[in-house]
């Protein structure tokens, strides 16, 4: 049975949308209101060998990742982070050198995202993991994944393929290069960039975790809608392409299919997109693009990838196209409810 | 280095309280202020093999019992459990039918204590490992460990004594009894017991998970004071004196040093005491008893524990009397922070 046959039978047991539920399970994180407030609701889990390396990432490295997952999750929502709880699994071969150090790490991306660390759990355990659990204050609702509009433009900030790229550099037994393994080691979340997506009247929003072919399908299925992206626009990392063609690696599958880009995702409505598409990187300092446009679902390939190759290159199908973190294969090992 | 001067080394890297954190890391739950609302906020996590094993507990049970845990700290801030997100750590053997299991299991718990689960992710792990936070609303500002006064009365909601029973009995070759064991697989949350306990002006609340003598321990470590309690007193579970001499163990250890009570333990002003046990015990059904009273801390021991064994026993020294789970120890295996 595959993972999203598993995501369709645990549906029944998480809630949905409610008087007070704004947004159950199935996006980057859930909404809920309190106080005529709306706030966003995130967790992520980080297990060592899964999701980390201890010989690619520091302590330090370990923890703020597990901040910046969670921080991205509320930026996709158009939030910004606000208080998390932490649950750390500790073998006990772990010092408490190394557990300090998380903290630190965690510490330095609380205060680049203003994530206050508010409590946890801290248990004995096997091996090394660590839950982070984060709160996000939003001024609307939420930018939902579900919202896209025939037409809209979709809008990328931020840029692709540098954390995969330094992951299939390690696997071909070389030394990556320090600035790719920096975007696996310390990714950032783009909290500015998603409330200015949502400040431009963005429909849908996705944060790009598990690489654009398999989150932008999501966003597809979520909001009944097809996707056609042009590849001449896609904001590929600096030193992606040759470290993936000195690794021997299949550079559409780093790009598209990569994860731990942690880019955002926006569907824009047209008349905004470019305006949207500049003002999220400026408020961050990094590319932003309109790399395609949204179309009605039909019979095709709900994701596909234009202008990729040389001239006169078919067309892409990028459907489930999807990383699974130190494995090579296609099926997503991460799931979110 | 103890557990102890751990968490002090963490402390500096969480939020104490501030302008909307009501309550920071220390307590049962952190309490948190949005529109004007108090939230509170805790998570647990359980481990396999050290929290639970899958040969004394079914999934389901693991499931309930995730639940459970964390509406009982919310129960100990006075709240009432609202949302959850869950953090699934799944090795690859644990089959799509286990899965199922542990969520029916969590389903079943969130619909004894009205909370509803909003989303989650899942991971590929090594062992299986289940975080789960719980919001929970508050009438109040919630009630804390750190409030309690000198002269109030201690009023222990819950029995104590028979999940730790119960695995004294498996450590000794027996077959458990399968109410005692039932403590362990399928604790309660005392959630309207922890309400009627604000609502009778409890100066400071705690639930009784690492043992009496611990979490108490921790009441007045966090209020400044020392306690005394009442050996007379102590509702010790059914089954529980028999079980502990035929499995060859220690009644005092498995009663105040067994954990995995969840009972709540409350400083009630002297003059409400009675009267907020006899409401707490028909609002759950369970028993509840005034077992002591709060004192000036001193020079003695911070908790005392009088009229235990034989008329003239000398009184004995609780404090930090605690127990590790499946793991003979009077070392803590899990800290809040």
């Amino acid at each position: 049975m595959g993972e999203f046959d598993l995501l369709e039978q645990l549906g029944p047991f998480l809630s949905g949308a409610d008087a007070d539920v704004l947004v159950g399970h199935g996006d980057d994180a859930a909404v809920v209101t309190v106080g005529g407030e709306s706030v966003c609701l995130a967790v992520d889990v980080l297990v060592e060998e899964v999701h980390f390396r201890r010989d690619l990432s520091s302590m330090a490295d370990v923890g703020w990742k597990a901040v910046a997952v969670n921080c991205s999750d509320v930026a996709a929502m158009g939030g910004r982070p606000w208080v998390g709880v932490i649950g750390l699994s500790r073998p006990a071969e772990v010092p408490t050198e190394d557990v300090l150090a998380l903290y630190e790490g965690m510490r330095a991306a609380c205060e680049e995202w203003g994530l206050r660390l508010v409590g946890g759990d801290t248990v004995d355990a096997g091996a090394l993991a660590l839950s982070v659990t984060v709160l996000g204050h939003l001024d609307g609702d939420g930018v939902t994944r579900s919202g896209a509009q025939v037409g809209d433009r979709l809008v990328l900030v931020g840029t692709l393929g540098a954390a995969a790229a330094a992951l299939a550099q390690v696997d071909a037994g070389r030394t990556p290069d320090e600035g790719l393994l920096r975007a696996h080691r310390r990714p950032r979340a783009l909290v500015a960039a998603g409330q200015v997506l949502a400040a431009h009247a963005a429909n849908a929003l996705i944060d790009v975790s598990d690489g654009l072919g398999a989150d932008l399908g999501h966003l597809c299925a979520a909001s009944g809608v097809a996707a056609r992206l042009d590849g001449a626009f896609l904001p590929i990392a600096p030193g992606v392409a040759d470290a993936v063609a000195a690794a021997g690696g299949d550079l559409l599958r780093i790009v598209c299919g990569g994860g731990e880009d942690f880019a955002l995702l926006g569907a824009v409505p047209a008349e905004r997109a470019e305006a949207a598409a500049r003002a999220a990187a400026a408020a961050e300092g990094v590319p932003a693009a309109v790399i395609g446009e949204v179309l009605v679902a039909g019979a095709g390939p709900t994701v596909l990838l234009e202008g990729w190759g040389p001239p006169g290159s078919p067309p892409i199908d990028l459907t489930g196209l999807g990383y699974d973190h130190y494995h090579d294969s296609d099926q997503r090992s991460d799931e979110s409810t």
